[in-house]
């Protein structure tokens, strides 16, 4: 059986994102996992994602796989924090209130990036994440974030 | 004659982004233009490009709007700065340092979405933009970018 990422557990209503929704047939619909104390999301972008050059990936891409892994991180983090019981639908959803990049180098296309979040902080709804972006075992891109838990009516 | 948008100057090489790249088939191809001190960049995103919940734009969309429009911008800017007459090829080309989002409020689909920026300012190779995101005439996201001119060899 195949595991399940955290996008997996999110609610129907919440899973059509274009980066990281399983319902949204167009999109990239990435999956990120624990890896220890860390999330990891892997995942090889198409050939039309490119930078201005032809050989360089997307800065706008870089930017919305940061913030969709570091969404799913900080829900993850906070089901844990709960103690919520894994199950279809029980993920809580996050949104983001802010995003920062810093592009540290040109990431290359036609190779697998890799993303690693960690959670900095929890704080009631409130959860802050870092993420680094890698290809070729070189961090191309940094990422903090404030993602703000959604209120279920 | 149709109006040449600041990414109709940018050399082959450099239109490749799947934002702003006139040669990107698949991409936004988004136009910016100058609209006083300000420039502008309208936009009606398809309908995969929604968010979590189907009928909220994608943020990372607005993140890579912000990103591109902002990158035009700096090149318009620095364009004129140097006096350089605008044929096609001649706009200079940025890439982005940093960028930083602020999301205000959630940005409905099915209409059109306005960026607007300012320069803050132009130092050397590096030019600071600053990006509002529009839609129903309010603000929905805010965008602070540094951007770095590409030395040509």
């Amino acid at each position: 059986m195949k595991e399940m990422a955290f996008q997996d557990y999110y609610a129907d209503d919440y899973s059509h994102c274009y980066g990281c929704g399983r319902l949204n047939q167009k999109g990239h619909q990435i999956k990120s996992f624990w890896d220890g104390d860390e999330s990891v999301c892997r995942i090889v972008p198409e050939k039309h994602y490119s930078g201005g050059m032809k050989n360089i990936l997307y800065g706008g891409l870089i930017a919305s796989l940061i913030d969709c892994h570091g969404a799913g991180t900080a829900a993850a983090a906070k089901a844990q924090e709960l103690k919520i019981e894994m199950t279809p639908g029980a993920m809580p959803r996050f949104v983001t209130a802010s995003l920062k990049v810093d592009y540290l180098a040109p990431t290359p296309m036609d190779t697998e990036v890799e993303l690693r979040a960690k959670v900095e902080e929890i704080k009631g709804r409130k959860v802050t994440v870092s993420v680094t972006l890698s290809a070729e075992d070189t961090v191309r891109a940094k990422g903090q974030l404030i993602m703000v838990q959604i209120r279920e009516e």
